[in-house]
């Protein structure tokens, strides 16, 4: 059997497989596992890539019936029951009697996905890393502008999405902005950087109990993070954002540093499963499955996590993995012979966001958690979900560094990003001067 | 006063001056030091890129006399005492009254720069990285390759250069190759990986004593590393190298990965000073200097670190940290007034290389070490020398996890890596397919 995925879904689906009697075959375009929950802690330089993405066939290692394959799934054949994979830049057919196809989602730009260029978004490895160059390339090059508006323009950091993403980020660039960065600087005062999170919705945290809503915007502002809803992004360029207000009214904001947390999109791959099967795929590209988490007329596929669109479940990483444990236990289950259908229920243990260091918000059923009670436990669960205990560790002293003192310990930017960036402002500097974005955006 | 560099000797420069009434500006092109000891530990996943590299202005910070910035060095006029400095895509002029030029070497590829796209330095951030994804990518397409002999070749990993980063190097992929990696894949067997160093000269660590050159020779045979010693390259490409050996012949050796570790070449401002003063440049680049480390005919520039030529002094760390001091104390004295001339004394604290995990080899003066003692000393040293509390606690967690364990914490490849790597094989492979490579290189 196959799995297509090693996120959060594709790994608890693997291991709930670790003693039944099957070949298992998990195909990730990754060499890792990520804990996106963290991924946030790359971009602002808690945490190295290594602390939060553990590769997949070590964490895989032990199990004799997985193997795990480098390749990116091109094609699934439901009538076949096979799939076209890319590896190694030949494409395999990979055969399989059952099917976990859990490979997630990516970022949405809603159709505008020109605004990638100027807003990367946070999903991957790739994007926590680049998003690190801009943060910090930006306060580099505020320090090197004798232009004062320029400045504050390379110190303004728009934050698109108000979720627990959009949240986090913008509240981890606001401590490492007047704290990580005290006394780095000589011609500008890092902590003057303007931190702002747009979104379109009327809400901070809109999947948040009402309470928790209220306490996490004022938690912002406490930071110095302005918060704009009914705010929605129509143009990103490399100087800023067009947005368009509730009133219809427009408006411009300078910010050289954007980052996407606003929508996101599942796989194509569940577009080709619906194709050849009776399901549908929502706005958001989910697939709608049968209570079982059943492709409707395939029960050989199962469709978990971010792919599967099912009694309006969020987008969580404990959705993924359960509804991975889940396919898996009904895999076993038809092994031994019993093809009882039971139906996917989700067990909601909380939620939780944090707003910045010992201060944050969980709530499960009707108890509500927030401040310095709800930061530890965000931490104690976050620890006890990372996977290998070298990266505990490693977590908890970066923790230590960067929330007890004031460091960042992977502020490191690679050349590649510095001369990248500089070659941007090259191109920026030059169409500033034949006029052209001066005319196209008046200030 | 400027310092170019903020390496070792720009460094250890800047921070002689902390107390001299001077205005110090430093000068680099990245936004971090780099503890380049340790770079082959970032290239073969035991080490984050932010354990070995902070921030040049984070170490900096608390000396209120200095500031950093970012930019690369384009020209220095000797007689105007300015120089030009490329910054965020403008060219500024820069101007000093005393000068510390400290801006390293880089790879030397001995005039075949073509070399360079098959077989990356290590020299930077980027060279660790890059080496990093080719080692843990090669295991990857190894895994999926169904071809014996080409499995063979993904699973050869050459080494050109027998000096201390070259068999650091050597040693830590094997030891990945037969711990770390053990369990890790279904159809490879990655302790069957071969491991080759190349040099074209006749000993294993030519810079130090005979009886720990044999040593080192011995320690790297135990792990499996093949030492082919008077073996000079002559070509590279994507699927190995061709080799001329003593005798005049030539002979080819097939693998997927080469890094070059091979040869060394100081900075090119180092040609730019001699052009303009009384002094020469090397075949390595380095400039003679007068023994107090100035430019003939220019007192007021220093020349320090792997750019300097004299006595024939070693490219090491240690030289650097020195001359970078001896140039500080210099100009401070003569703010104060004190214009004798002192000659730049290196004290030689020993010299050490790292085989493997608890076998080192180290020197000072008449004494001799070797096995454990070597390496806890090699330890110790270089956590002293690693710049801040948690880089420090960072580097200890790893090395017990790695070294006591089996685990390799950064083993992380990026998807840019992944699809840089897989379009790397789809070329070659339209290229076998054409002929062309077996043609030119029959095997």
């Amino acid at each position: 059997m196959v799995i297509v995925g090693g996120g959060f879904g594709g790994l608890f689906a693997a291991r709930a497989l670790r003693r039944a009697p099957v070949d298992l075959t998990v195909v990730d375009r990754t060499n890792h596992h990520l804990f996106q929950p963290l991924l946030y802690q790359v971009a602002t330089a808690v945490l190295s890539e290594g602390d939060i993405a553990p590769p997949t066939r070590e964490v895989l290692r032990r199990q004799q019936n997985a193997r795990v394959l480098l390749g990116e799934v091109m094609d699934i054949d439901l009538t076949a029951r096979e799939m076209t994979i890319e590896t190694a830049g030949e494409r395999e057919r990979l055969a399989y009697d059952s099917l976990i196809v859990a490979a997630g989602a990516g970022q949405s730009y809603f159709g505008h996905d020109e605004f990638a260029a100027h807003a990367p978004g946070m999903k991957t490895i790739d994007d926590a890393l680049e998003v690190r160059g801009r943060i910090f390339g930006a306060f580099e090059m505020a320090e090197l502008e004798n232009d004062a508006q320029q400045r504050a323009t390379w110190l303004t950091f728009a934050v698109v999405g108000a979720g627990p993403t959009g949240v986090e980020l913008a509240g981890q660039i606001a401590e490492l902005s007047r704290r990580a960065l005290t006394g780095n600087f000589r011609s500008i005062d890092p902590a003057s950087a303007r931190i702002i999170v747009l979104d379109a919705g009327d809400a901070v945290l809109p999947s948040f109990p009402g309470r928790l809503q209220r306490r996490a915007r004022r938690d912002l502002g406490r930071l110095g993070v302005e918060v704009r809803l009914g705010t929605m992004v129509v143009g990103v360029d490399a100087d800023g954002l067009d947005v368009s207000l509730e009133d219809g009214s427009s408006s411009r904001i300078e910010a050289k540093t954007k980052i996407w947390a606003a929508g996101v999109q599942a796989s194509p791959l569940g577009a080709l499963l619906a194709e050849q099967s009776d399901a549908e795929v929502d706005r958001a590209g989910r697939v709608s499955v049968r209570p079982d988490c059943t492709l409707p007329g395939h029960p050989e596929v199962f469709v978990v996590g971010d792919m599967m669109g099912l009694d309006r479940l969020p987008g969580l990483a404990e959705v993924a993995m359960q509804s991975g444990s889940h396919a898996s236990r009904a895999i076993a289950r038809r092994l031994s012979g019993d093809t009882v259908e039971r139906p996917f229920r989700y067990r909601d243990l909380g939620t939780m966001a944090t707003i910045a260091r010992f201060r944050a918000l969980a709530y499960y059923r009707r108890l509500r958690l927030t401040g310095l009670v709800a930061w530890l436990l965000w931490a104690f669960v976050h620890l006890a979900f990372l996977t290998g205990f070298k990266n505990r560790v490693a977590a908890v002293a970066s923790w230590t560094v960067a929330f007890v003192g004031r460091g960042r310990p992977q502020r490191t930017i690679t050349e590649r990003q510095v001369f990248a960036r500089m070659r941007e402002i090259e191109a920026a500097v030059a169409a500033r001067r034949s006029g052209n974005e001066r005319a196209k955006h008046p200030v």
